[in-house]
């Protein structure tokens, strides 16, 4: 059993403390730095960015958690840290050390994010003086989300309480991401914490099916960034009986949840979105297929322009599908547009084109459904459309 | 040694025909039917889609290709034929049958190609009348290069002759396509002509060789469209002792020239284009890292906004890079942008930001160079930029 908090944040886990200030590291007066704590070393499962060039938080991060522990998480949007060579990595270690020393924990226990511009050096006196100026509190996880966005117009957090009957916990998640955006083991920062006590090769088996079921499913433009990171702290404050892969079904439901709720917050303030179009591939012979497949359907550009407008231009699917290698017939596909039958077994169907239109203008979602009708594995992605909006925020964004 | 012809066309082979009407399939008043014919049966060498599902014309002409021989080819645009099942090769074998009664052929010696949107049958009485005015002639090449289009807005062909010393030849070729671009194995429409006597083996290995080099290494929009394919067509007419891997060398030269110029005519008329994107990578350990590399930074959204908006975020081309599976070393890595050194062994380097900035401004085209600096492997791909209008003639395509 697991229930949704309101207003829930990564905070709403007890003994997380978070707090956030403007530094000067964003050109317009908002949130841009911030802090996140624990009350006492956390077991930590990660996940990094699978391109090749790594920025110097995500490389730097990944050696501080050769221990698979740490106790808090400094993070600055405006500016990303990466390719900046020997520069990137000292500023990178210098934020860990600023953190350490103000919460007087070990500097291997600092985890260290940046999203914002590539190639541009951290303003490191700006980092030093706000890093001073935190307050981290209970309450604090609001601020940490908005101090994360970069083209981001809403924060994006989510917080569940897990009551098994015989104990209860927490699982709190924060995540930032508009553009640049099409995860592959990992998307753009985001944070999870929870007080429950959890294995940690199980925390890490957990998370990384969480993310093959969410942020994995997601795409706003086709590109990974050299940022990504998904840290998740167990701080084990709950008390409860360890959870483990054998006792973990409920815990790895509820992270996974935790999870797609906050790919589809992604999803739904990608940038330029008008239209959020949710996938639905069933009756593959695998379930890598069905995500394959739906995650191509959801990052064709021309799938996504098609949404824009409102257009129930099927081919455009089929265009996307038939890219793939998975296994599928063409005499067996079905296409369904929100609920209505556009393709049959291979067949266009006579539909009333104009009445579908006006049903996908008329709603905020798109919703795709395929039928493979070659076995019973199933799944779901999700993506935003392409608007000219996405053009003109891409086409300025170092400006 | 081989000439551009001035305002070549597929009919400036000796002995190649072509000839076009406005039948009726589009809703605009343009060419959108045409035949091209050769004088006899020719040798031929083809190249189809990659996309799982494949358009009736497609299967068709796989089918009639089987003897490697074919002496005409029948194109429409407006409609793809693509996704009707048995409707849509009943219809593309009706067109096909047609032109062979009309040029006194066989059925199985004519190749069969369509354009435009998917899930809509020909209008086959539409299609049965055209067949019926076109009258084909030696300067019916142009007409035929208008038929094809659909948003295209300008028609693209190119020719050349061939002069060994020996002998003398000439290779003609024609190509449509502005969206649904990303060629693997084979790319939009694009037919070429030759009356050189040619290996039929070699003809095919010239083909791909010449494809490998051209139609995949561009990028519109990241789509592979189900009616890709590529006609090579040798008559023999030149009476040359017969052209094979051997002897071959000037012969490769040439095709692979004429479809490098046709691959990046595509892109300079890409749907919205403003910018024509030229990648050129260097120093890779092997050539199909050179040739991914340039295709990955080419086909990236976010590189193509960029150069629509003239900024010079290089940062991009890194994220692009390293989403690729290619040896790299980011220490070792070089970008040039229009010749200016921005990124230099892993480091950024100072450079004036608004020089740079008019500099892209003023010109058509981007070069960006990426130096790997670990091998001798040289690769250059070509790109449309991602601009608003691309966005709006896609959003309203099938209306």
């Amino acid at each position: 059993m697991f229930n949704f908090i309101q207003a829930g944040s990564i905070t709403s886990v007890p003994g997380f403390f978070a707090g956030a200030v403007y530094a000067g590291i964003k050109n317009e007066e908002n949130l841009d730095l911030a802090i996140l704590c624990s009350e006492t070393l956390c077991n930590v499962a990660a996940v990094f960015t699978t391109n090749q060039i790594k920025a110097a938080p995500v490389i730097l991060s990944k050696k501080h958690l050769s221990s698979k522990t740490a106790q808090a998480i400094v993070v600055n949007s405006g500016c990303a840290n990466a390719c900046l060579a020997e520069q990137g990595l000292a500023d990178a270690t210098e934020m860990a050390k600023l953190t350490a020393v103000k919460l007087a924990i070990n500097i291997e226990d600092v985890l260290v994010a940046s999203t914002g511009l590539i190639g541009a050096p951290l303003p490191m006196n700006k980092i030093k003086l706000g890093i001073s100026k935190i307050n981290v509190n209970e309450s604090g996880g609001h601020q940490l989300a908005r101090a994360m966005m970069t083209t981001d117009m809403k924060p994006k957090e989510v917080a569940v309480e897990i009551d098994t009957g015989d104990f209860k916990y927490t699982i709190g998640g924060v995540t930032k991401g508009s553009g640049m955006i099409h995860p592959h083991m990992a998307t753009m920062l985001c944070f999870i914490s929870t007080d429950a006590v959890v294995d940690i090769d199980f925390l890490q088996i957990a998370l990384n099916k969480a993310i093959e079921s969410s942020f994995n499913l997601i795409d706003v433009d086709g590109d990974t960034s050299t940022n990504d990171c998904v840290f998740l702290l167990a701080s084990g404050l709950a008390k409860n009986k360890c959870i483990d892969s054998a006792t973990g079904k409920e815990f790895q439901d509820a992270l996974s949840e935790v999870c797609i709720k906050l790919a589809k917050l992604m999803v739904r303030d990608a940038e330029g979105v008008t239209k959020f179009i949710e996938v639905t591939v069933e009756g593959a012979s695998k379930l890598s297929d069905a995500r394959q497949a739906a995650r191509a359907i959801c990052s064709s550009s021309l799938v996504k322009t098609a949404a824009y407008g409102n257009d129930p231009n099927w081919g455009r699917i089929l265009v996307a599908l038939g890219m793939t290698k998975i296994e599928l017939t063409e005499a067996k596909l079905d296409i369904h547009i929100n609920d209505m039958c556009v393709f049959k077994r291979g067949h266009p169907m006579t539909f009333n084109n104009e009445k579908l239109r006006t049903l996908m203008a008329n709603s905020e979602d798109l919703q795709i459904k395929v039928g493979l009708n070659l076995g019973i594995a199933t799944a779901t992605a999700w993506g935003s459309d392409l608007s000219e909006e996405y053009v003109r925020i891409n086409s300025a964004y170092s400006t």
